[in-house]
């Protein structure tokens, strides 16, 4: 493969030096875009959006054009996993995804379809084709999957919930079951990012959206767990290939996460990016971690704001900017293009320019 | 005011020797219960029934008598304050809570009603003291209410919600206005507190749902901030009564609530009880923090959790033993007696029966 243009997300990611710190934004190709529900609008839903390769192609380059981001991340969703293994998913609207089958019970793991990821998302590979040969080495690729827990939360309660009460009671009631689905789980994981590794993306990532509900013990034992068999499964072909994982809510157990073998930590917004940067040292690089609600205020806010976040992290590499979660849809873009140019503007100085080489 | 037949709770939250530890059950009169269901249908709906004196009176005592609990909690909603200011609060089937007014910005704030609650809460009042009167001492009684930042969540959201963008938006475009809102809120809840104890309960609680969604700084300048303006000015006039503040996701800030004068702190089911006694020492009890899911489990998964909960307080007292969060609405009241049996069989292990003054 040809170098990058635009190699600051790697560098950072390998703690490398650069001459600012890297940017780019959770959902960054979301609602918040006109341009964007303009794509949605023609695939008719966002199911169909993530199907069809060149409508998630356009998706995936439109805030890299508009905002010159030094990653992309391919445009897709965590739950075309379960979907492929025939759960039944659809997006209702307001409520957000539904599976029209849960898993209740044992039986329901057992007769759990394996997914050959080549076929079942064939979709999703030629996505990915695609935008590899859009982008022509611009900047980096993700690709990405939710975590074991976080899919097994949707399948378990057939739809998000507010407790979770459903998958913790048949954590406790019939933790055989439980393992043996986040294990499952864990395979078609592995698989679906080595078939976007194959395609072309330079960096994966894990979302671990409901990691965070849970004790300790227990995350470390039902999430963490299987996010560590992910990251070493994958380790096995690909040597070099960054390994992002987000645990939202996660604070608590950064260093057992930075023990995975992975290159770097998403923290969301609640955790303190100083704090974390004492724990893990030099081990892993940390990507965020600005409240996305900031950008609902006035521009000299939005601008302290990121210097903090900066300020936080302090001087070096190892650091990505990024939002604590996803852009919310209500946000005007200029206050993201505020945001960039604070990160572009006050980044440098965080950084030791003469040991550089000019990416 | 004469001595309580069973004063555990109380001795627990001085930290004073008693026989076992305490135990009482957030949500102890919940939909869980079948006679609670049919107290609600008599109130037409669950507001009705906050509303409704003697049925309050009838709710709070049912899993009293149903399970000898040590402390009775006076049956209300933390969002009768808002829905006292005028707010207009309905519940709607399956959705939760709804204001037909919400915060949006200095204006919102400024019109705010205050409120009398002898006047406003008349209903409140006069529960409690029916139920004070029907205890006849037999343990203590609870009162409580919201904290400032909770309720100030649902006042701006106008409904729960999973993101809180809006009351976090606001935070940052107008901290001034947020600071006016939760500083009146204060007020409004130190004087229903007020009027709770005057009626008779022995103990208050605030419970902070919301305050676990912001990153720290934030948490202790919008949430706690004001749950310490609330304990200060209780104190003022009722130096012994005890206080618990309970934070849901605060544990990473445990240090900072002992802080203010609280005599005990509550703790969700996420937390490290034995890591949060070693921070607070004796400065407070610690009150929690069973996952509310173990009681979907068999028995003796439920015996062998609660020995856990036991062990990780360790020796001595100031325990009160609790959910990390309340019971739902879907357990079998069975399984909760499961969860009584072992704390009375397995705690007396933990106190040391020769300094023990009987109670």
């Amino acid at each position: 493969m040809l170098p990058l243009k635009n190699a600051r997300f790697l560098k950072a990611l390998r703690r490398e030096a650069v001459d600012r710190t890297p940017v780019w934004i959770m959902r960054q190709a979301g609602r918040y875009l006109s341009e964007y529900q303009a794509i949605r609008s023609q695939a008719g839903n966002f199911l169909n959006l993530c199907k069809t390769p060149e409508l998630a192609c356009a998706a995936t380059l439109l805030p890299i054009k508009k905002f010159q981001l030094d990653a992309a991340i391919i445009f897709s969703d965590i739950l075309i996993i379960p979907d492929a293994m025939g759960q039944g998913l659809s997006f209702v609207a307001d409520e957000g995804p539904k599976f029209s089958k849960v898993i209740a019970g044992a039986a329901d793991v057992t007769n759990l379809k394996e997914i050959t990821p080549l076929e079942d998302l064939a979709y999703l590979d030629e996505a990915i084709r695609l935008v590899v040969k859009e982008l022509d080495r611009a900047v980096p690729l993700i690709g990405f999957t939710g975590s074991p827990w976080t899919l097994a939360t949707y399948m378990v309660e057939g739809q998000t919930s507010k407790q979770f009460n459903k998958i913790r009671g048949l954590m406790y009631k019939e933790p055989q079951t439980m393992h043996k689905l986040l294990a499952h789980l864990a395979q078609q994981i592995t698989a679906t990012l080595q078939m976007q590794i194959n395609a072309g993306v330079d960096v994966v990532m894990l979302f671990d959206t409901w990691g965070g509900i849970l004790a300790d013990p227990s995350y470390l034992e039902f999430s963490l767990n299987y996010m560590h068999t992910v990251v070493t499964n994958l380790r096995k072909f690909n040597k070099d290939i960054p390994i992002i994982l987000f645990t939202k809510n996660g604070g608590r157990c950064i260093s057992d996460i930075a023990a995975t073998g992975c290159n770097a930590i998403g923290l969301d917004w609640a955790a303190d990016l100083a704090a974390a940067r004492a724990l893990v040292g030099d081990k892993v690089a940390l990507q965020g971690n600005l409240d996305p609600c900031v950008l609902y205020a006035e521009p000299k806010v939005i601008t302290a704001a990121v210097r903090q976040v900066l300020d936080s992290y302090g001087h070096g590499s190892g650091h990505i900017f990024n939002l604590g979660h996803g852009i919310p849809a209500d946000v005007d873009p200029k206050n993201l293009e505020v945001v960039l140019d604070a990160v572009r503007r006050f980044s440098p100085s965080y950084h030791d320019q003469t040991q550089m080489v000019q990416v």
